[in-house]
């Protein structure tokens, strides 16, 4: 690979005359740009990034840190970062964290000794004292879908208590009182957050909550089959369920129709996260949006703004999740 | 944020000593290690991974280009070929093309001139002469899902008329005849070699192919959609359909029922890809497996391998697909 004082040979100029055409500077002359662009061309020279990085301290990259690019909800909230960074120019690295606290933090070290300009962090591994410190190494940090109080100007999240009071609300609207939640095992905010909503659901409409009707597993198809297969086996009776997101609800809803049970007709249910499968499930999936992309930009625009030293906080930093009417809700049959 | 330079003043060392602490470098005293450690724990230094890259003329990173990592069937390859490079001590730097040829050529762009170690190029719109230059320019570029001549060394591609033969068999098999093909309207080879495919199992069958039944459209669920339509629409007659991916199958099956139409009782269907909504369409899609992350892991083994200069061209450079039985293919019914 051809250098840098290759191409000022070739062009026959000085090297600082070569680091001027390649980055734009208003000071290279026609004839210089002209003769190093083609010395560029015949030595198939290409400008390095590691050298651009290392003297202006940045790389013109975005960071951005989640669980899994494979699972689309992840890949809805990358390509929505990746969307606004070449808006901005700039271009992705992304790192998988697993949901495991060491591979979250190795790919962090990675992502901050690349010197991204910003850095988007989907961390529910991690603790707020660990998240804290490497927002105060990093000034462009922006912590997505999560809230830490000392951060708060730096936290895009969502009010996860009230995606599932809406759930439960809706049921209760449609004549249901015995309703189950199938919740995730993961002990993080989202899942806390979630129940205290689903219980407030049903205070609020004189209906005690009861630890009978909750059934936890893994937040995917397999954990929502084995929560409702449990609640079925345990002969707890119900009519409708609140799922903590789309995959569960799928689960359930393939054990419950294995069994007999039609949905909507004998059991409701919604599900979370509005992601791609809520559409191709079979009754089509009534749901809870969670707005994964516009909370991405807002978090990445942000990020931007912080990594120029702006500090203007955006008018949203928690959205509200909404409902979507689909197929799988009905009103409760009188028996 | 502190420099090398604040390190060894700190640390009271040369500015040499602190690199060889850095880089692991056998050279190094104890003493030196302790010294330069303690230095940048308290200045909170971080090695710069853009100097790093500068001296060694790579980065420790594998380049990945696909479509779309929002798409599911990216977020796979992306998470296999990470799943790869991790193991190699590697991260992974993701580019978009969104099938279009700048943004493509942008992405391969940003990728090469940040000194990938290597590269995992998915690209349908570039032509082969550019992926040709583009290969002779990187060795250690691998194209994956798709095959040029010129580089069948670094090509790992799937046997696209196999998968679309298969499906086309299968159908046969039960009793089918009428059979319509909803193939993308995208001008590339998978395109092509899948009609291919679908038209020599045809003819091996003594059935001919006619132009008829054969519904073009955008390879999502909406394009399903509407190449469903088309055919009832123009009252073709037809007992069974092989779509060109599972999205189209979806939204083929959403129609027929919407219309009255069962699947699999009146109409069966077959998927490409068995994605993640295969298994959550009702009835379950019978499908052509797409082995994309072995395809992803093999095509990493082979970048990695090629960037040490070492060309062990692996044994398995086409895969082929194979048929996954589910639910939505029935015996044709007698009329």
């Amino acid at each position: 690979m051809s250098t840098i004082k290759d191409v000022a040979k070739e062009a026959g100029v000085s090297i600082a005359t070569v680091s001027r055409v390649i980055n734009k500077s208003p000071n290279a002359s026609e004839q210089s740009i002209k003769a190093v662009t083609e010395a560029m061309k015949k030595l198939s020279y290409r400008p390095n990034a590691a050298a651009k990085a290392l003297v202006s301290q940045n790389s013109a990259t975005i960071g951005v840190l989640v669980a899994d690019v494979s699972d689309p909800f992840f890949g809805t909230l990358t390509q929505a970062v990746d969307r606004v960074a070449r808006a901005a120019g700039k271009h992705t690295l992304i790192g998988n964290g697993y949901h495991a606290p060491r591979e979250e933090q190795e790919s962090i070290d990675l992502l901050i000794n690349n010197r991204c300009d910003a850095l988007i962090i989907h961390s529910k591994a991690l603790s707020d004292e660990t998240l804290i410190s490497y927002a105060e190494e990093v000034k462009s940090l922006v912590l997505i879908n999560r809230h830490i109080e000392a951060l708060a100007g730096r936290c895009i999240s969502l009010d996860n208590f009230r995606g599932a009071y809406l759930a439960t609300e809706f049921l209760i609207k449609h004549g249901h009182t015995k309703i189950a939640l199938i919740s995730s095992n993961h002990d993080i905010e989202d899942a806390h957050e979630r129940k205290k909503g689903f219980e407030a659901a049903l205070r609020d409409n004189n209906i005690s909550p009861c630890e009978r009707m909750v059934e936890l597993g893994d937040p995917s198809s397999d954990g929502g089959e084995e929560a409702m297969t449990q609640l079925l086996t345990r002969s707890v009776e119900f009519t409708a369920v609140v799922a903590y997101n789309d995959y569960m609800a799928a689960g359930a809803m393939s054990v419950a129709q294995e069994n007999g049970i039609n949905v909507p007709d004998d059991v409701s249910i919604v599900g979370f996260d509005d992601g791609l499968i809520a559409r191709y499930v079979y009754p089509k999936l009534t749901t809870i949006r969670y707005p994964i992309k516009m909370m991405a930009e807002q978090a990445t625009q942000l990020a931007l703004q912080l990594s120029k030293g702006l500090s203007d906080v955006p008018e949203i930093m928690q959205f509200t999740p909404t409902l979507v009417r689909r197929d799988s809700v009905a009103p409760v049959r009188k028996k």
